[in-house]
């Protein structure tokens, strides 16, 4: 974890924004897989982690925004833990370590926030996504527990949002460390993508090597040659020469920050000059994209001008046509990139998911759009210096949603269907960079994972 | 999955044994690991799977003992999910795969669950051990879902015990398959077991190994130079000369069936003469398991065989004293092996573990006992051919134990703790096989991993 001064501002600032009432953190506990006591890995709630920084289970906390109060709930193991677990620290001499002097064992939590709750005082907490968060929201409130999704408090989640959004120089270190695991996973699986090779054997190995770099996935990987299917988690096929692999895949830091990166590979090492046209496209939007990303543009701007990029090369082609401004402005490209260029990324790969987008990557100043397309944009306010965001623009040719547009007869003037017909069963391409926005503009974190078609080739090449 | 008329047949002689009510059968849905839309890797419920064998989330499944209807319940996909996830075939085509032709929409099950329950007819389910399901029952059955947990159906647990211990020649042919992966899982980290190599690493390996070969890990692996924990889910240590590697680790079948082994390696590969001593006791333990394990022995028996056989291995040592049967009734032993021998495999490594214990592993016959270590064991009735079980006898020093025991003055007569005290920090050895109970006796499923010391060694070397 970080030094405890680092918790202890945090706490300071949340405080400081917060007026009224308690804010209830619930940690996670161990997620069952199969029965109560064979889990998953542990994930510890990230807003837990973010204020009190403890990485185990069965913990909450309490902050009272009016005495100031910090309290740290939990039990110590007695000795048939240790024979199974091994000798455990008390919960005491953990909270010291993120700076919490109150501690309580778990069953004392209840009588505080019920008679908190009972006293009219609001209990905040942000919106549980787990079962058994949601159920004990339900036994301290004393509510049924199918009445507490809408319970959570919007004032304690824009604090949060607040906080969280900006990350502080430990949090980029940690970010930054570990591309070195995502440049590891991504030069694997271009040195693995020859013709007889299965989506699944690389999906395990990526799965190693991130375990073995420090920490499980981020995200469910996507390994695939049908990456026209944007959220492809599974992996049936064995690669073929011709094919695309599209990999999108991340790796969680020790202390549980994200990697998110995506790169697209011509199994057996060389692009046809069809794809290499599409792939050249895809990799200008993505440079056009970090170009235009630094402080005070709004992230939907530069995904307008991704998208504008990306039609260019489109009418270049032949693809697209008509007036290119006009087009962005209508939502024709969105055929060929459904969703939006990219989110925030910190604790959670899509940073905060958990809260609710709107007040995450929305403002009063920019609202989501309904257009189809730009309605999947997760981000859209001003960026800010140390947002740390991805930029993930990609091209896919889905044959059902071209079958969709053409039948509507969406977009005649932009479209060139007939054309369009005959890049059915190409894929699709999608290249993404973790960026952070720096005072004056924007970097990648990390060593950039080779991204030019040459260099994509050669380290294909290079794993024959 | 199975052929369809695997899953008739099993459907068929539950309602053969069950005669009113109806039974409710949830399927799992995704489970999220830091926010809604960021799952772990999916895993159905294996009551589910055992009866209705479809493998994706958001279903449930309804049979009226009464009546005989089989009915499955889900929402086909409409065009925004293809796009993200790709064609997906229809629910009433994925029923018809395993021999059911009625369907309906989600949002019909609670009219038919809440039907049934307001008639007063019995609504059999087993415990749920997610929290999503739990509040689902509770809103099918119109009752806070903090009073879910006690409503289970002890009539139709024992009937789904009764069917799923027998396992059917197909399913002794998956995990026999799956066993290769096991082997290769485990003799990879036998070549890894070199100074300088962490555990952390070893585990990210193995859990590539597993997915490449088929399926994700079957539980959390137990990977430690530390293997008096017995349940280490951590893994902070570098190996050195001298340690002991333990690894516990298993992987799921792609029809979901779990491995389960474990095997104790000397770091570097050459077992100290100290350490040769315990190993080559735990491998006669085992040794003595598989053969006292066959059809009409109890469990507990061959648990007590193969206490007993640790028993005089620690005397010969020195480590323990006395008459050898006084010291296992009375439970002397357990101060080094804790646990149980085994437990049944299948479905879930601890096979059908949600259920309740006593019910899968106990009868009228045998009783659990409240014995210290044997009140551990997972299973004591009667085998019958066609069970699968582990052996894992295991010896284990573990200082916290080892100083309540002395303090307390237990078992003065049969333990030497002034020799034992010697061996504090020794650490811990287990080594665990999958046992398939036949008509005469049993044998290990698959090829066998390396267990003698010298061929442990051997393997270990071959890594250099
Ligand atoms: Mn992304
Ligand atoms: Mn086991």
């Amino acid at each position: 974890m970080f030094s405890k001064d680092i918790y202890i501002n945090r706490r300071q600032r949340l405080k400081d924004k917060m007026n009224k009432g308690i804010a209830l953190i619930l940690g996670n506990i161990d997620a069952a897989m199969n029965y109560p006591d064979n889990t998953y890995h542990f994930r510890q709630d990230s807003t837990f982690l973010y204020f009190f920084g403890l990485d185990y289970q069965g913990l909450a906390a309490v902050i009272d925004f009016e005495s100031g109060e910090e309290i740290l709930f939990g039990n110590d193991f007695d000795i048939d833990d240790i024979i199974w677990m091994g000798p455990q620290p008390k919960l005491k001499d953990n909270a010291l370590k993120v700076g919490v002097t109150q501690t309580h064992p778990l069953s004392k939590l209840k009588e505080i926030v019920s008679k908190a709750h009972q006293q009219g005082r609001k209990v905040h907490f942000t919106p549980p996504y787990r079962g058994e968060n949601i159920l004990k929201i339900g036994d301290l409130l004393n509510v049924n527990p199918l009445k507490v999704k809408e319970m959570h408090s919007i004032e304690f989640i824009k604090a949060c949002v607040s906080l969280r959004s900006i990350k502080e120089p430990g949090e980029i270190e940690e970010m930054e460390r570990h591309m070195a695991v995502a440049y590891q996973m991504h030069t694997t699986a271009m040195k693995m993508a020859h013709p007889g090779v299965t989506e699944q054997q690389i999906t395990g190995i990526l799965e190693g090597v991130s375990m073995s770099g420090g920490g499980p996935i981020s995200f469910p990987i996507i390994c695939s040659v049908r990456g026209e299917t944007l959220h492809n988690h599974v992996h049936p096929n064995t690669l073929k020469s011709g094919d695309l692999l599209l990999v999108d895949a991340g790796s969680e830091s020790p202390l549980h920050y994200a990697t998110d990166h995506t790169r697209t590979s011509p199994v057996g090492g060389k692009f046809t000059s069809k794809q290499k046209d599409i792939y050249q496209i895809v990799v200008d939007t993505n440079n056009a994209a970090l170009a235009a990303t630094k402080p005070g543009i709004t992230y939907k701007e530069v995904h307008l001008i991704a998208a504008k990029t990306m039609t260019e090369g489109l009418k270049s082609l032949g693809l697209m046509k008509g007036d290119v401004d006009e087009a962005v402005a209508q939502g024709a490209h969105a055929l060929f990139m459904p969703h939006g260029l990219g989110h925030m990324i910190g604790l959670d790969v899509h940073d905060m998911e958990d809260y609710d987008q709107r007040l995450v990557g929305f403002d009063e100043e920019i609202q989501p759009s309904t257009q189809f397309g730009l309605a999947a944009l997760r981000l859209g306010r001003r960026l800010q210096p140390n947002f740390v965001v991805t930029n993930e623009p990609g091209m896919y040719f889905i044959p059902d949603l071209i079958d969709q547009f053409k039948s509507e007869k969406k977009f005649t003037d932009f479209i060139n269907y007939e054309m369009v017909e005959t890049y059915k069963g190409f894929g699709g391409i999608r290249i993404e960079d973790d960026v952070l926005i720096t005072e004056t503009g924007s970097r990648v974190l990390g060593e950039r994972i080779p991204i030019n078609p040459e260099d994509v080739e050669a380290m294909v090449q290079s794993g024959k």
